[in-house]
């Protein structure tokens, strides 16, 4: 028998709150999804303006993010032809995301959950999952 | 009325076991599939630690290794914008994995399964599935 | 953050090998899946003669008893057409499966994963995940 | 290593070649697939008339009747809300067809194939399927 850790909504409902204040730091309106270690939706919000195209954007990076356990944006950088993992975006049924803007989310090292930002630029949405995260760990003492 | 060779599942069992044991010579724990000649799944096992984005990724190696008859790093290679075959990726309603690791078992030449490895780069992927292959060779006595 | 826990690898294997046992006392080769509390796939198992319709029926039974924590009899007898719950074999992409033969796996009373048989009658699928649960539960000591 | 065995592309012409006749004899053209044991298409036709709609029902009767091997009829019978087997026509992605039309192929009692029919009732599906099948087991020589 395994023992696992994972994000708890509350945990999710704190993750969502600093996505959306560095949504307003920079002025774009997201679509903020938050998944748990095995990629499953724990919260979402899309806030005021969020496009409606980045719903299940956001939740394919944080699926991404989690059961893969890496960044999105790190998948884009390899996943170019002619590179050995390139057509890795195909898989997982077209949900495999490798737009930037999916992180994972750890404690002690062990990915827990995964948020995924969508609605900017992939920078931007980058820049405001680090955001949301430099925060989170801030706030609840987990180590990266 | 065609006479076809396809692996069972008590080779299936021992191509599972070599590929485990290469896993941990290189301390990557993987998703393992052997499929037939078919494509269709025989066994699989996700070792403890092993991505769960790597299941089905894992499944499509085996897949397109045993019905397209090819190394899925082969395709990747070959898969580049420009070249006659990209696109290929996207067939099989997107189960035609490009991602090196998924490797076709022969028997005197003919494909007779294949297996798919995944959750480490493309390159260890490719070298689990190798070393099993070799070592599944030497105790079976099939000729590749 | 939540405490969960999963199926390791080696319970997956002990549950496979419960299965084919218990399926050998019948006569009927089945595919054999294991799900771990998320509803994805450890282990699998095609035995020799098991239907390749039987592959994703059997992933799917697994993938529904651990994800709705019930056993897929129990939706058949409810998913018909008049009552409440009729419509639910629709849902998750249609991977929602209410034939007989998908059973929760528990331990102290907490899913921890799931079994999915298929190839015999749902009686047969039921009545062989049934055993190896059975036999399970006595090799562990889990309580269900 | 298992043995199989399948129908040839030249055991496939000779299917659709009677199915064909049988289709005339009824004034009802049909569309015709033939699938190997693995559910796999060797051949397919849709006369002059046949319905585009039944292409891929004919596929899937094929593909049914071989994965599963058994007649689409007979899970159309067993196919009812109530009974155990009821919600088997959602899986596999929803191919897994219950309409009547759909045959095993067998060879000394051993599902080599399979073939579907499909643009008229389903009774005449079945009827035109039974008919190409009784000549075909006549000419050939395999004992169903």
């Amino acid at each position: 028998m395994l023992d696992i850790k994972r994000l708890s909504i509350e945990d999710a409902r704190l993750l969502i709150k600093e996505a959306v204040e560095a949504s307003n730091a920079i002025n774009v309106p997201m679509c903020i999804a938050v998944a748990d270690e095995s990629g499953y939706l724990i919260a979402f919000e899309r806030m005021n303006g969020g496009k409606t195209a980045s719903i299940s954007i956001a939740m394919d990076k944080a699926f991404t993010a989690a059961t893969a356990r890496r960044a999105t944006h790190v998948y884009n950088e390899n996943c170019v032809p002619g590179k050995p993992s390139y057509g890795i975006h195909n898989t997982n049924g077209g949900r495999f995301c490798i737009v930037g803007g999916g992180l994972p989310v750890t404690a002690d090292g062990v990915v827990v959950g995964a948020i995924g930002i969508s609605s900017g630029t992939a920078a931007e949405d980058q820049q405001v999952g680090e955001a949301a995260l430099k925060r989170f760990y801030e706030a609840t003492g987990y180590q990266p």
